[in-house]
């Protein structure tokens, strides 16, 4: 699974910045399900045995790599809005993440009936990048007081900071691609040689 | 399935007004992943025999039951965006609808790569109540040239317009559930006696 998704990360990745890697034909828009699926055996794995109860991410990207994992894994997923809904429940937890493509900062918000103190929860998510979005979660699930088991991410691009900081605060990170440069408009793999 | 489902909007849906039903513990924060893989199963079976290509949902609460659906069909998901991220490439179909719950009118966007003239597409969502986020769907399958097999709604809201209004222009529409009324605090199934 780890060779498809490199070779479709070459074959179809979109080298937009020396920042930036668009993967838009099989995870930010167009899915491949049956590789999201690959992608959610892969984290069950590596947690299987972890007594995990809840799988965490944030919309939208997230959802189809979580949902996979939480189908294998059999628990709920929940996944973290970047808005209130009208619908919403007042009681929630919520923090604030810088959104890099937003160019602003925006809540993150998951109504607190469904995150529980006595949940071991694994966080997933697509991209891994300057760590935002996984902060923000961290932050969700220390305020519901849960335990956080750890994190599994599809692609990092280890040459921003994201990964480098969390792993510092002792939190357990792994990915399954990690992206050590894209200059020159190239995709270079953590242990191309 | 069908039984399943009625049973938790019966013991978890939570009734906000005559109009609208909160089913966040299963399908719109909080999704169940087994749940989410019986609704694909059961619009895989209607659909099976119809060469489905693509299916086409909007994110975010319409990926969960889209991708199981296409993991099932063996097909790609395509979920329309409701804001153009800073990655997406200048070549897109676009449409604008109103949101209900944002009380404002929104873009729906889709990259033109994904959605091709010789597609037959299946449009997936978790609720159908007035229908603007299925005409903007269908809207974007037009505008691609596409052919529109059929769209599969989760729960319907019968009593709003947007069921009506797609199939009186000869849209095939299924729905696995059907609510008739939420009034008095009360969900009204389609068939209740």
């Amino acid at each position: 699974m780890v060779k498809k998704l490199r070779g479709l990360i070459r074959s179809e990745g979109i080298i937009v910045s020396n920042q930036i890697l668009k993967v838009d034909s099989f995870l930010n828009h167009q899915i491949d399900p049956l590789l999201m699926y690959e992608i959610g055996e892969a984290f069950a794995a590596i947690y299987k045995k972890e007594g995990i109860t809840k799988i965490l991410t944030i919309e939208s990207s997230g959802i189809a790599p979580a949902i996979m994992t939480g189908l294998i894994l059999k628990v709920p997923v929940v996944f973290a809005r970047k808005q209130a809904p009208s619908t919403l429940s007042t009681d929630f937890y919520q923090c604030e993440i810088f959104s890099y493509t937003k160019k602003k900062t925006v809540p993150l918000i998951v109504a607190s009936s469904f995150l529980r103190s006595d949940d071991k929860v694994l966080i997933v998510d697509d991209f891994l990048a300057n760590g935002e979005a996984a902060r923000g979660m961290v932050d969700l699930i220390r305020q519901a007081g849960a335990k956080l088991t750890g994190i599994g991410i599809v692609i990092e691009k280890s040459f921003q900071s994201g990964g480098k900081t969390l792993r510092a605060r002792g939190i357990r990170v792994d990915s399954l691609i990690r992206i050590d440069s894209l200059s020159d408009g190239v995709v270079q793999f953590a242990d191309d040689e």
